[in-house]
């Protein structure tokens, strides 16, 4: 069900949602079953899979797992209760969720859905590439007026503004490509010594708990690391990506925003938004709801930031439990938002002959500089004034090619 | 649905819930209908009862408006679109919503909400404020190390520490009662011309405009006030006392959390939570659940500071969006907090023997100071070095009682 | 030495500065002293003059003072390290300090300090709201187009733009208004522990030590009340305050900066700042520096609140530490905002012909309501299309004359 | 001159200091003309040493630059001013500035002088890597008992504590490793226009003004790249380094800060801060001033990423400016509480004693697990139940190693 307050929200589809995080939590319990079968610790009959598991939960056990979520302060705790109780006095049953601790399933169902939410983000940067990309090498030499601190400063053209725009989203592009995604198996304090007592291999049993721990993460295709319960940097650097994103695409939504303004009328939005009462006018809508969410981000990457300084004994009190939904919330936005890019990007209207008349219209405004450096060098005027500005867009735009050829 | 992520969301309830904001956004539209009519600008059979609104709402259409609510940046607009479909050609379509922008709706509607989530956490502070007179006052001499710096530095009782906890609860509920939830009625650009033209009174309009406003703000309870579309400390003073309460609360946890470490163990939780793989272990859920909050808290206050000083033109662009979402945010966890607090002062077991025992093995660190200053007085040290302990205490009661007795 | 990173930093002088900041430590500590002798506690030459307190610091100290505050976490131990080694074996030496603990000092002189800053902003506040009373009063017909999300919507009056600054103005000052400053005087844990023993009047000490505080309280200009080393309302409600200005100016910087863009020219500053390249330039100085203070004043204000929720035990680990900066950052802005925008509005040049030009120019964009709203009506249009404009104007200069005359 | 309300500034000197950033800013200046005059745009005696630039500023000059910032908004203007008085009509005063705007000169200096501080943050965590390294190696038996949300877990090693803790600084490390500090050369509006005009190259000129640019680069020693007034990711990614070593640090103290709380007395700091009026105490002082750092980071980190997810236009009204004093500030604590961290870590006491007392003491809270896991595995108990404590030591021990011996 979309937010309603959060105009756009559909666009994350299932990321994240409640339900999907019940099924990565029952995926992570199935793979660490079929871990525990193939490190040898558990029988072979103590694997299920994440379907069979999952049939073992009603769908109206959504809102009851919530609700029991706070008695032990997680929902890992009601959902292992429900699917020990469908399971019963089988091996499956047994087995289920030993040498495990509900951080270690909830971090690790985390990752999973935040993984996937980078996945649509990555494609859509990678759409906003190749459009911008185009904007950038199109428009190279669409002359319009600089400004700087409001005010008209010398000539450039939107080429220049596009690739700049398009340098934003290359490096947020780059931020989420560096991300790595850890599985969290640790058991009650990261010393995984449940998993090593329930192999019974007493004084060799460390190897088979580590490997249980790669097996897991190797199904769920997650990076294999030691338990990271108290050190939460794959929280924080996908916080600070999320943001970093969000950066980038508030940029070019103010950017919009001020040159759609119909004094300056040199951008429009492709379908402007209607209003509830003047039938005439096309709001900048998707500018407006991706600046919302560049807004919203920078203090929602602090309180991960937050919480991660917070962190003290082998699971933090109340730091852990408050990134869950920070962390949900900045992902799903920044899925809504790219989506929004994307589609502000490639319908954007560009006014060549607006941004012609207001560099006409600016003057000596925009030409008092030029006079001023030509008289130093003692040289009549260049045309166009426009400098390096080719050179820094072919700069950007190699550095697009390399991202859409190399994938790099 | 109680979020899955966020544990004790639940006591909550519909407060501020997608269908409690729709409804209240049709009580807004209701109310304004009724306004017209009474103010003498729209004919009498414009009105409609706010249930016979709703009833045009089919439940299933929530997802319908959240998804719709994108094109033109807000849920407003698809619902009045589904109001005027539902009602047709009749008087009270014709006059729905006439005079409003979507930002009046939005905003009232949010003010209705905001306005119940704050009765709730009343509620809750009232009751935190008799338990904690109960146990300032009866534990006013049970004796514990003060600690400072986290080392232990002077006696103290317990019954300060409970006047302290009772101090803040005392100043966070004069800053919820100081609240104000005004109405938001002004039209597209905060002028309610639109208003003033339905009247048809010409240069006479304005009065009538007014009253309309004033009108609909006494049928739903809300302060009549002018358009306030670009200064919203009323959004920014409802966070302030959201982000109040959750560090008196925060400051209660914390204290809890500490305490109730097994070594120190003067505190613990009436009923701890269970672990899922540790039997013995009894967590303080509730302590770890409100710091939670009351580490999540101040970053979304800030939010809407950063919106607030973002305002510019009549409507601001994207600033306005993103109060939406953290106001809503704040104040259900708000509520959560104050439900949790209450049970954990409630609940709460106080381990007076071991405070004494701490005390007493705390040694020269506890009364090193005494000593110093009984020579320097040139007396015997006075028993118990309290101070003006009792005192104190019964400050924070006798402004306890003023609330009480006075509701102020 | 104003800070070269914060262009303007100058207007706030001495306010808060380090050297301030150890003249009022002195202070407190001699208000202290004279207090103890007051009440009864100390003989009556322990007491010493602030200045002569003063007196035994050297100005090269400051440094050393700074320096030294690391080895017990605080400014306040090696001051009155230097201050008991100006006075040696002298009663004054002897009962310097006795009964405090260097939280109390430190929260007064911070009280202190920040109470003199607020009477700074006060000053500004008083000078805004009547020169914004002027603006509204005096363009209360100036016509220009309303905008919302940046687009034309329909017309309104410069001085109801005004109006609404001067609202912001009016609810950030009744908010500076309602702050209290208190003393803290309570000793190692907030029992007054101390200064009870000093007293040698056993049993019946407490009065004597609750009095000696309220005797500081009262040299020091300050509200007398119980210790809240752990209860920090004083220090949020002062940030919230703070934040809650910048809030307002913030949005009176953002509409000059929107309206003073050459392609709009309905406003500009009295004296726009120079390029350091383009001599024709006349940046909106001010408005870039006020927005700048607006951007950066919530997040410290959520560190104000962060550090709040983190109170623990008698005196807070680092929390209470980070509020110091923050707390002093705040309202030094606070004061250099203030001044920027006393001068902001007082000079600022309003373009009553652009105005009605872009209005003219916006055609049906800011017609089309009223044409609707009109055929509704079964009436003409209206000329002008206010509204309630001017009674919207009235309701803020009645509140304004409210609080000039009355001052409150 | 040391921050008197940070205690352990002075460990920062002249970093980022007012002085620092004018030396860095004529740097820039010299380094430009020499850039002029070697890519072939002036003449040869166009040049000036940063010294000889340097020696035309007073040090009394400083206050006077700081105060006339405010006119054009930033103190490059004065200080541009003063140099070129000084200059007279030569061939370097002619040329100086030429071809930049404020912000190059700006920008340009800021990343000169945060690089610097990051080369003082990598000494320090190279240090603590080899001291958290020799903990986690030396401790790796040490037993302790673990502890989650406060309460007694499973058993672990004081070795594995140290390894987490390693981790984080590892992390930390690489994060820090990976910052670029770019030059920025862009002239007015980015487009090295200016550059290009001076070297009356006409068409021919863009490589160039871009080659003047790369020259510049290296002589300061940064990274030549585009102008990027408006992508500011090299400033929040400088911002998001210094916040993760602000996790980092912030864990170890959270620990120590609860493991030297005289109940539990597993840890306890070198050398523990005294008391204004308690001399038996010994205050965690290094931890509270760390913890102080971490909390202050975040909000800091913030500000840098609103700021830039603020950008507009060529150069941001506000956001940019609200960058410098925050990036300087989030830079300098981050040495300060670098330094302070090294010496936590380096002096810290580990009382192996108290540990193997408290985890005999915490009798079957810690043993309970063990008890049914080896009853589901059907063995007798493993001694110590470690599992693979050794291995996840190991692991740590092993990144450190690459660090040390490759510098990676």
């Amino acid at each position: 069900m979309p937010d309603i307050l959060w105009p756009g929200d559909h666009h994350a589809g299932e990321i994240l949602t409640d339900a999907t995080i019940l099924d990565a939590m029952v995926q992570v319990e199935s793979a660490w079953s079929a871990a525990l079968v193939t490190a040898g610790i558990a029988p072979a009959d103590a694997v299920l899979s994440a379907d069979a598991l999952r049939g073992l939960i009603a769908d109206g056990d959504l809102e009851g797992i919530a609700e029991e979520a706070e008695s032990g302060g997680n929902p890992v705790i009601p959902l292992v209760r429900r699917l020990r109780d469908g399971l019963g006095s089988s091996a499956a049953g047994m087995w289920l969720h030993r040498g495990l601790t509900s951080q270690d399933v909830m971090d690790t169902a985390l990752m999973l859905c935040v993984a996937e939410g980078f996945d649509a983000v990555r494609i859509e940067l990678d759409a906003q590439v190749e459009v911008l990309r185009q904007l950038a090498d199109g428009h190279r030499r669409t002359m319009m007026p600089a400004r700087t601190l409001t005010q008209h400063a010398v000539p450039m053209t939107f080429g220049l503004k596009a690739a700049q725009w398009l340098r934003g989203v290359l490096e947020a592009r780059e931020q989420v490509a560096g991300l790595a995604f850890p599985v969290q198996m640790g058991g009650a304090a990261g010393t995984s010594a449940a998993a090593a007592e329930l192999s019974g291999r007493g004084a060799d049993a460390a190897p088979v708990a580590v490997r249980a721990g790669a097996i897991a993460a190797d199904i769920l295709g997650l990076a294999p690391v030691a338990p990271w319960h108290s050190v939460r940097t794959a929280v924080t650097r996908s916080g600070d990506a999320a943001v970093g994103c969000s950066d980038a695409w508030g940029h070019i939504a103010n950017d919009v925003l001020v040159l759609s303004r119909p004094e300056i009328g040199e951008l429009s939005e492709g379908s402007g938004g209607s209003s509830s009462t003047m039938p005439h006018k096309a709001n900048p809508v998707l500018s407006v709801l991706i600046r919302r969410a560049a807004l919203s981000a920078p203090p929602l990457g602090a309180t991960l930031h937050q919480a991660a300084a917070d962190a003290t004994d082998e699971r933090t009190a109340g730091a852990w439990h408050v990134e869950w939904d920070a962390l949900r919330t900045l992902v799903r936005r920044a899925v809504v938002a790219a989506r929004q890019t994307s589609r502000l990007v490639a319908e954007l209207h560009v006014h060549g002959d607006r941004m012609q008349a207001n560099l006409a219209d600016a003057g000596a405004a925009v030409t008092s500089e030029q006079e001023s450096m030509s008289r130093i060098a003692g040289h009549t005027p260049t045309p166009e004034y426009l400098g390096a500005t080719q050179h820094y867009i072919d700069a950007q735009l190699a550095r697009a090619r390399r991202v859409t050829t190399e994938g790099a």
